[in-house]
């Protein structure tokens, strides 16, 4: 999906909301146990409920991988469901290694025909520099999620560092700006960090950022589009716990809906409300 | 496999080499694609060929991923395989992600009733910091290999930058060390960059250190050893195509015997020469 496309869907579904799909067992309503894929039969139920609500659904793969290759089938299965759908999609890995390593990470994600997923985009670590981020940004319509400033507490560790006088995540985003276009790259901020959003759209002014953190982390939607909206809305902000576990009674699918709507409806009205939509 | 194990492993083997098994289908031995497993086929030949030269192996995850599920299937065939033999494990994956986040995928590399996968150790990103690093570590007798300075040219990107005076590099090893321990944290020291080993072992004198590099990346393993050896080796040498694709013809298992045991006499010498042997 282009980055025309992407905001026409975020104006005609008034919402900037991702879904994150960190499916675990040990958290999905028991009666589904007794099916062949649970996890499967969870995210297709949560998708086929919140897909009016929602742009983008954003697999967390390390809670596929921890299943082993049935994690990979239920994971493969989840993106091949999406497809059917009209919504942005994440592949939230946190990938990247030297040069001929990533080229074979961007075949993952991008490459259906060899590896059976297909995802708009993938979250990648920045650490490594510019050859390790390089081969994700070589398939069209396309995108890399870049991780700038993250939500949880070890981001104070490195990633505010002043980094030859600037703090290393705005290091990040003045060097990685130029790798890419705000066609084929995002990055991600942390709602927990909502104040420098503002710092962050001086350096990016019109790239999407991918926000988690709202929610069970304890960031606020409404500081985050205070801060964060561009003239093209340029948010997705995600809800992972929130959304998808909701209820863990055989209801769980309806109450996902019920917080996907509250947030939906949230979102219409910051968006007409800062003109975005009429 | 814990410390004094993999110690007396080197001793024993006078080796500190680490296979690295980037498997790719379009280098492998074209009659090997006649086989079930192709992948698979081809790294039990290599392990075969080579586990009397070598004391670890590392599976790159990006060339599994890239082929699905079948190249899950190929990658948890290979770790259930090396577990036949006297070698410790290390799974090139480069992870890390928020707390629970990086729970589930410890569980990948460290659970094997839940994931089938068996790894003495994988590879992580430092970027989100500690509480993205800790819950890798515990896991009793299983490892961290922290990315600190890496072998790729993107290195220079931000590793070098000056970070709060000095270059983050050394700035991530000096907090990372806090964070675990010589029994269970390894850092990834690239071979290109040999000569900054002497400055990486002035933070970390004991700590085992990964060097990726030498071989095809340019890297020289008399300048790996010189700047880089502990009192107790403290190194694990990375190898990959050098060794696994030294032929590409019916004779690759023999070819890479070859280089195997060219690189461990070598290193026979070097633990000799150094006292590390007598």
């Amino acid at each position: 999906m282009n980055r025309s496309d992407l905001i026409e869907l975020i104006k005609k579904k008034k919402s900037f909301l991702c879904i994150g799909l960190d499916t675990d067992l040990s958290k999905i309503p028991p009666h589904l146990l007794k099916e062949d894929d649970p996890v499967f039969e969870f995210n297709k139920q949560i998708i086929d409920a919140t897909h009016e609500y929602a742009v983008a659904y954003k697999p967390n793969f390390a809670f596929y991988e921890c299943n082993g290759i049935l994690g990979w089938q239920s994971l493969t299965r989840t993106i091949q469901y999406l497809k059917k759908f009209d919504v942005f999609t994440i592949a939230d890995a946190k990938r990247g290694d030297i040069g001929n390593t990533s080229t074979q990470y961007a075949k993952t994600f991008f490459s259906p025909a060899q590896s059976g997923m297909d995802f708009d985009a993938v979250t990648v670590a920045p650490y490594m520099g510019e050859d390790s981020v390089k081969p994700f940004l070589e398939f069209r319509n396309r995108w890399i999620v870049l991780l700038a400033l993250t939500s949880n507490k070890g981001a104070d560790d490195f990633q505010f560092t002043q980094a030859d006088g600037i703090p290393l995540f705005k290091k990040v985003l003045e060097k990685a700006k130029s790798w890419g276009n705000e066609e084929n790259m995002m990055f991600v901020v942390g709602a927990t960090q909502a104040e420098m959003l503002t710092q962050v759209r001086k350096i990016v002014p019109d790239h999407f950022l991918l926000v988690p953190g709202v929610g069970a982390q304890g960031g606020s939607l409404q500081e985050v589009a205070k801060y964060g909206l561009s003239k093209d809305c340029g948010l997705l902000v995600n809800s992972s716990r929130n959304v998808i576990y909701a209820s863990k009674e055989q209801d769980f699918a309806e109450k996902a809906k019920e917080e996907a709507l509250k947030m939906q409806t949230d979102m219409a009205e910051i968006l007409i409300s800062r003109g975005i939509l009429h």
